[in-house]
């Protein structure tokens, strides 16, 4: 987005977008008697020819916020919701292709899991025909993410996940560090691992021409492989972790070329005992809310440009 | 507590309590290499003979919220976590029994849940010889709940879970209510109902000499009981989902005298796509936030005192 | 409310009541060019002859939390809103003696403070001429509380307010404690004090007959002599603060009766500087989150009874 | 950040950064009996020479994250706090210039304001010798924000503030807008314009020879440059209110160059209380949650390159 100047004043217009933020759509899909559910939370942003808003207030170029709410309702009936990534898709050429002002839409997805209650009242362990056809309840703590961008001519889909906590309770050390006069820290040689992913990977498919992945499927893959990876690395530093997580996407999932990690180290402090005549064996820990460590990276493909930004968001 | 006239001053002191909240603990326990998991946020309350604290300052009577907190990490090392409600247990017998000032004590637990990572990486469905031994991930949204009361001589236990959200795509109708000059409603003969469950459960167990429940079997019990009375009752008011919830779990659990439920109607609104030319046949909703619906009752077995507050809080 | 047998169960219906929470409405008054805002979050709860929506689902005697939604916001246009407290008393009566099921009504309010921005573009420190007519920009921390209980034949009125922090750097001790085994903090004879109020007070007032407290001056008098008692207050714990703050309520509120508080001691730690060769003369401090102190109790004017919960909740 | 590839992998590491985040960290300064507060929430990210510690987890170039945290508390003693600003300078140049691995740093401040508590038991409306001298009350809903980063020659400053929450209730019309076919909305004539401002404002100073903005005063300047805009503009549409906003500043403060917001649209929607017989005549509204509409644009001075990022984060 170039800048703008405006007449007779030396301020300029920068990038800009707009749109209606957090339309909550839920979709039923109805086979025969078995209901299934998509819970989106859906984000729309868009930018172009919109200098004249912002200097005079003319919305002569403005679709306006309501209406790109209106379209995501509408769009769920008229394409369904087959994933958070094809229903973005849907959205954005839409907003990019029939309104000549508009170069560039950005369509952010948060998804909300739910699983079938089964037969016995519990969230359904082993899916089959005793679980519940038309009842759900929220599965996990984790939100599936993504963001979709279009200009007109190539896509940009950046998917990812936030809230995701995970605990290794041993094979985590931390020693060998730099001292200086401000290093009070003792070396560590058996501590509990945990934090709570927040992670961004770039599809490379960006042409209508080539065969899109399979969201669901894909989604399903990188989620395990984090969690394989962040299960079996035995961990010098959160780094170490991190990077091992994000390569072993980079290496099997073909159809990823880029990710991002935000890493908050939620500490867990073992808790002096000695005072009370105790031995704490790594047993008892204080689970701390704040300062934390936070570690950040991307882990890319070999020939592929970093585009996830440094600051990951929510939507 | 009775009221305590300050002397010289038309001014009383009530029902008063203090004590250190929100310490989060957690246990690991070691099955050779399989490690094994207690997550908890305890929060202790004291009560006795605290007047001059309040009127003067004196804390002769008073053990710091400090000792309190101590106590806690202490005592998960001597007493272990067995479970939320046993270590309530221990930990209010102790306050009562060794300070002479401290008549009451009252434990709130929160409980976090984590299951283990399996080897494919997801989280554990089938739990067997594949699953990660000591690498975890968090469990559902819900948050599990107990409050242990102990006045020396008697015990209150009251469970409980908060944010359990579920949903009926169908098998809900709402008519035939009340219409005054502000009623503007229309009835429903096919909606959705979705809520986020806030229970609390009271049991029968008040005493030393009987044998306690064995508290983890239970509530998994309730909590199925609660799933499967919602996914199967065919609905015509959420006050109707409700009692069946509750009396379901007065059936089936002769430990639970009393539950009380705080029951949201997460309302979903079915988007009318008419302006658009569009029909919407049950399958487009917009779930929104605020207002919402607000359905709390007690239910209670025969004979029972009801004792859980109208107000239920989170800790 | 008793207790209800239902037919052939031994399962009975206790205390219940359902209504709209979290009605936002905002009400614009103008005197000329001059705009004054009301900006008010309103539950409503009713009970009464309940028990057949429970048991069958049928719905007779429910007029739909739908509906007392728009009664909230057609009262606004009615009534005005004179103040929180006025408002719901307006609605309470309604519902009780408009519907011939509704027993008791019971209205919480949240308020949330707006001032003019003045000329300076500051908001406005000396109210006058050059304020702004129509802007306003957020006031102050908390939030304003108040509910109204009706039952046809007596009032009972409970205002309130949270999220007011507070914070006194010095005229803090704390010791003379109890010491026992797990005790290990030291004694503080110039600490931080640093609190987040939460109070609820009871007003005399019964009674139609009677003259109603002028509510908005009340509100100030009350927050004002809370503020002053905190600042004014040479304090060994923060019990005797919180008895000094209730205390000087009672005394000069004539309307007030009772007081709760819940005050969680938002603790400030001095940082040891020593291992970096630093005295740390009261300087430098640690804000904690969790664990924290939490003291809570009530205050009452000689010869009333305690009627506050112990809980205090938010609406 | 150049990426590095690792040997032997098609994987490289791209722009990595760590350390300790939300450290809190509360400063008194005492003039004789009167106390000053400054209250920081400090966020530190380091970057440099960090492969290694992805790649095989060796500690050798990482200072531990605890050891930041340890610097920021021993930095208020050894440094005082002038300015978020002037203490963030003070670390960013010790991160990078005392460990030859770190050559970038960038610290984030959050502050809480403070106002003192007056002799009345109010907060200080004109401040004065009555005041109370070392006790204090939170101040307004916002929060101020800085983000210093420095990379050994060239300093960044952007400061900015979120959660200003202002309202103009009236002198805002929304009308001549694009109408396609999902297009429902009605042109309004006269509503209410509400929004929680977000803001990010680029400092021009970069260089230690050059002498440094006065922090205090400009951020001042700043927030009541906004707020004065907000209030003056006749605003046609959020996105010419936005234009006005930023412009002014850049107008005005020969400091900045560069200013990005982030305004959601708190929609104020008018109640149709015609189904009760009643005329809403711009008096009675429903201030709703989500969806909302989202403007976003960057302000800047003619001849400056645009560099605070497209989304805004909270540090």
């Amino acid at each position: 987005m170039a800048d703008h100047p405006r007449p007779g004043r030396p301020v300029l217009l920068g990038q800009n977008q707009y749109g209606k933020a957090e339309n909550r759509v839920v979709k039923i899909t109805r086979h025969g008697a078995t209901h299934h559910i998509k819970d989106l939370n859906v984000s729309v942003a868009l930018s172009g020819d919109m200098d004249e808003v912002h200097y005079s207030g003319s919305n002569a170029n403005v679709l306006p916020t309501d209406t790109t709410k209106n379209t995501v309702y509408a769009f769920a009936k008229e394409h369904g919701i087959e994933s958070a990534e094809q229903f973005g898709i849907h959205l954005a050429r839409h907003f990019v292709t029939s309104q000549e002002p508009i170069r560039k839409a950005r369509i952010r997805v948060e998804e909300y899991a739910w699983e079938r209650i089964d037969a016995s009242g519990a969230a359904s362990r082993h899916p089959g025909t005793d679980d519940a056809k038309h009842s759900f309840v929220r599965k996990g703590q984790e939100t599936r993410l993504t963001q979709i961008t279009y200009d007109g001519s190539s896509w940009e889909v950046v998917s990812g996940l936030k809230d995701l906590v995970v605990m290794n309770s041993t094979d985590s050390e931390f020693w060998g560090f730099v001292k200086d006069k401000y290093t009070t820290l003792p070396e560590a040689h058996d501590r509990i691992l945990a934090t709570q992913v927040s992670a961004r990977w770039r599809f490379r498919w960006s042409d209508d021409e080539q065969p899109a992945p399979d969201w669901e499927t894909s989604y399903e893959q990188v989620r395990n492989h984090m969690l394989q990876a962040f299960a079996e690395t035995y961990s010098l530093s959160l780094q170490q972790t991190l990077y091992e997580m994000g390569s072993r996407i980079i290496d099997r999932c073909e159809e990823i070329d880029e990710v991002r990690f935000s890493l908050p180290n939620k500490h867990h402090f073992l808790v002096d005992l000695q005072p009370f005549g105790l031995k704490n064996d790594n047993e008892v820990y204080y689970a701390a809310d704040r300062p934390y460590g936070l570690i950040e990276a991307t882990v890319l493909r070999d020939g592929c440009a970093a585009r996830i930004p440094v600051d990951l968001t929510n939507l």
